[in-house]
């Protein structure tokens, strides 16, 4: 069976999550029921990231397996056709390997938090961003981020109901970025691993959030990290300031 | 009466442009209410630039009289808190001279055009930007563009029901600047002059794009204009990529 590699892009707002759901809409399901508009039968896809409801891609990487022989190009053109209305769409589309595998293969996630500080409500960018109405010290969220590089127990930054079988992960970056702008402070967080735990992400980004407004200060995230307490956490932030934008590979199948 | 500049922020999806209409949503109209939420009676507000049905605005520059003394914060607060849950916002708001306004004292209006070149449909910028299907020439665009630089007459560029008395206008900058990125070619269009004509910048974009594709060549835009007939036009952009992005002031309001 022939198998492709997709990129996908989608705005999490409507979907309880990439993973199916037998109730509930997802950008999984949302594409295998697209695929069997294109061969009947059931379809199976594995996404390189499972984000949570609400969570957004802009560079999600799936795979799926067809019966037919498909033009790359139109494979996706025929999807795209198929996930209307939905804010869901496959924006690279590339033949692999048979056993080349989205989620297995990868070698690292990138995901962008996008917060915006400023008091009025967001317009353009709602539903988009964080909005936080204190202005934030990007130094001190860099300088308590910097106690979260390398590798450590992460118990205090995953979800309760996190599954992994261990709370060890490498976080390989983490870079804390500011911009004024007309429209409000415009502080991005991006972050870099193999993989991730549970709520992970939105566990570093609320907890930093804290000690950008001057809560915490940067060593207090240490003293959380150490305390391996998932008490000691941060509050975790809202689902929709944050993008799954990356998905690295020992080949790029999209090169 | 003390008077106040506001600066606003709206998504044009769900208004018929920004000025008050007697049976359609408008931005003047829904910001009037709000005022009417503050002092009771009729409020009339006017706007640096009348912009369409649709069109988006990070800037739009308007102001307001006050039987009563606000603090220009407290005023922005109270208005955006009824101005709820539609997205129109007061991101700034600052006292003015009782004779200051809002359209007659700009010097210069400032717009912004986004275009995302792409095949697969808009996902997280839908509604934000115009999507095309064909790789846009960037240079090409411009040495078009540069034919409409200063003072000319802009019959080919305005629409056959624009009420200004004169179609000469003076196109102080007109720049076209294109990224790519993981989402498609991002080309950006900004224009500046000191007022505009009814569906002037949707009119040299949509003529600039066919420039971009190819369809025409920089030196047909020189003709167009020469034609000073509206026929002689490419098509008129959609909306929904047009942004008000600033106006300015002899002396800043908001400074």
């Amino acid at each position: 069976m022939p198998r492709y590699a997709l990129k996908i892009e989608y705005d999490g707002a409507p979907f309880a999550g990439w993973q199916r759901q037998s109730h509930q809409q997802s950008v999984q399901g949302t594409i295998e029921a697209a695929l069997a508009r294109l061969e009947p039968g059931d379809h199976t896809i594995a996404a390189a990231g499972r984000t949570d409801s609400g969570v957004h891609a802009t560079a999600q990487v799936a795979h799926c397996d067809m019966a037919t022989d498909w033009d790359p190009f139109r494979l996706s053109e025929a999807l795209n056709y198929h996930l209307k209305p939905l804010p869901v769409a496959v924006i690279a589309c590339a033949p692999v390997a048979p056993d080349w595998h989205a989620r297995f293969d990868a070698l690292e996630r990138r995901y962008l938090f996008r917060i915006t500080a400023r008091r009025a409500p967001l317009v353009l960018d709602a539903g988009r961003a964080w909005q936080v109405k204190t202005p934030l010290d990007a130094k001190a969220m860099q300088a308590g981020a910097d106690h979260l590089l390398g590798r450590h127990d992460f118990t205090t930054f995953r979800a309760t109901h996190c599954q992994a079988d261990s709370p060890i992960r490498t976080l390989d970056a983490v870079s804390v970025a500011s911009v004024p702008s007309p429209l409000g402070q415009q502080v991005t967080i991006r972050v870099r691993a193999r993989s991730f735990l549970h709520n992970q992400v939105r566990s570093i980004v609320g907890t930093l959030e804290r000690v950008g407004c001057g809560a915490w200060q940067p060593d207090d995230v240490a003293t959380a990290l150490a305390a391996r307490d998932r008490t000691a956490c941060g509050p975790v932030c809202p689902a929709h300031g944050l993008y799954l934008d990356g998905v690295r590979y020992p080949v790029d199948p999209f090169a």
